[in-house]
């Protein structure tokens, strides 16, 4: 199978869960007739982005995985047939809490779980207050359309997460996100700041060989807008469809696994990586020479 | 010192070893005369880029570090005050050879020995023929700029040795390049593949909050056409200049270290990178669970 449809649902959300809930599930409704088999939401899709304050209260919004929200959305991607890419809000017990993200297979199970990695704190994203960085390292899951992998948000920063899904065999990565423009900043650093984040993604697509599908809200919350902007970008880093700032979409797009193997076989970049010159890498700070 | 210049060369070689060193030369004096106090070469800058044949007479190309090309270039610099980026093709031995770097500070002396660590070898890019991987790791030089680090060519597709270069310390990474298109591939092949080419290495500069400095260059040789295209980008991964695709031409860019600190506080990515769960980059396959 080389061609195959996937899906990013871009939207707001609401104070009101269900209304929020229906909504994306009407979007994933619509995804699926048009044909995407893998669809995927934006981070902490089911709530606003609460992590503009670091208010204790928002850790009622947490539940456990597996929980109500992956049984819920399990009827729905059974009815549809559908693999789900699902950001939750994750409870372990009252003291540990995490940036997480399910994959929902066509029968309703849950096939992947990650734990975001890179987790930010700056101000507007105090999300070191309530998430531990993630412990279920850096999962791939299988479809028939090939391996495919999902980060989230702050993670699409470190191209040492994009290498290693790629390196466990992701074809196409995922990036649930929710970033913006806070209300203070200038509208010039917005334009390179979003520039940044798009060219960044992009390159860890052509790094790796590998579709990128970021997925992040729109709309307006406190002193924060988001970007909107979701967007698919090919192996040689070309963007393929990219939703708008403002209105809540669906980006349906069809991906050929032909070209992405054409690329890795004329740019055969895998073959000729110096694993035994990285080491460094897994240090945080190189001491000087001098 | 926050605002400096640096120069890329970006120009034609030809089969008259003097007739390139002199022109190139002339274009070192403009730079330096604009201001420049950093000027790189592109790759193999004496010669037509000879590896789009594997011909052992090619061999009698190459030099020793230090030798005749570096004593002359010491003293070009030594007149002029700058620091020199300078490929050579270099003979450790008459079995061992190194698509080199060495750099030059403005007291003629060498500050920076280079070997490039990743070899392409694919058509019209025949460079595991000639070259042996590189075996000096990834040297940064200090200037009174701050930090700078070389890599060459085929090592731009790689995050890992941006990343090592940030690491230890870089602000600005100049990659010497020869990369063009084939006379066989399509139009549309070579736009989507210069593309990538910019994309991935403005995506290292995101990543690592560095000033890119990719220096190609310009002419025919053979069935292949050098892209040129040379160009700078910024910590947000905007292209600052870019350089014609077929004019000799120097590019002298103005460069401000303030702004890349803002860069680098507004998104501190080097604090939360997870040194802990980064150790299957060091694999060349990761095998699959199932």
């Amino acid at each position: 199978m080389n061609d195959f449809k996937i899906a990013l649902i871009q939207t707001t959300s609401d104070l009101d869960l269900r209304e929020t809930e229906s909504r994306t599930v009407r979007f994933i409704e619509e995804a699926a007739a048009k044909g995407a088999r893998v669809i995927c939401l934006q981070e902490l899709f089911q709530h606003p982005y609460f992590c503009r304050e670091q208010d204790p209260q928002f850790f009622d919004l947490a539940e456990t995985i597996p929980g109500k929200t992956t049984h819920r959305f399990s009827e729905v991607v059974k009815r549809l047939e559908v693999f789900l890419v699902l950001p939750l809000f994750e409870k372990v017990n009252d003291t540990v809490f995490y940036n997480s993200v399910v994959v929902l297979n066509p029968k309703g199970e849950i096939v992947s779980h990650y734990r975001k990695m890179h987790i930010p704190q700056d101000p507007g994203f105090e999300e070191k207050f309530f998430f531990s960085p993630g412990d279920l390292d850096w999962p791939v899951f299988d479809t028939p359309y090939g391996k495919m992998g999902v980060l989230v948000c702050w993670d699409q920063w470190y191209p040492e997460a994009a290498r290693l899904m790629a390196l466990k065999g992701a074809k196409v990565i995922f990036f649930p996100t929710a970033i913006g423009k806070l209300h203070e900043e200038s509208e010039e650093l917005a334009i390179q700041q979003h520039q940044a984040w798009e060219t960044v993604q992009r390159g860890h697509g052509v790094a790796n060989g590998c579709y990128i599908a970021a997925c992040n809200r729109v709309g307006t919350e406190g002193n924060l807008t988001f970007w909107g902007q979701s967007f698919v970008s090919g192996p040689y880093g070309s963007i393929i469809a990219r939703a708008s700032h403002d209105a809540a979409e669906v980006l349906v797009v069809d991906l050929d696994s032909s070209e992405q193997e054409e690329f890795r076989r004329i740019w055969p970049f895998f073959r000729d990586r110096r694993v035994d010159a990285y080491g460094d890498i897994l240090k945080r700070v190189i001491e000087s020479d001098d």
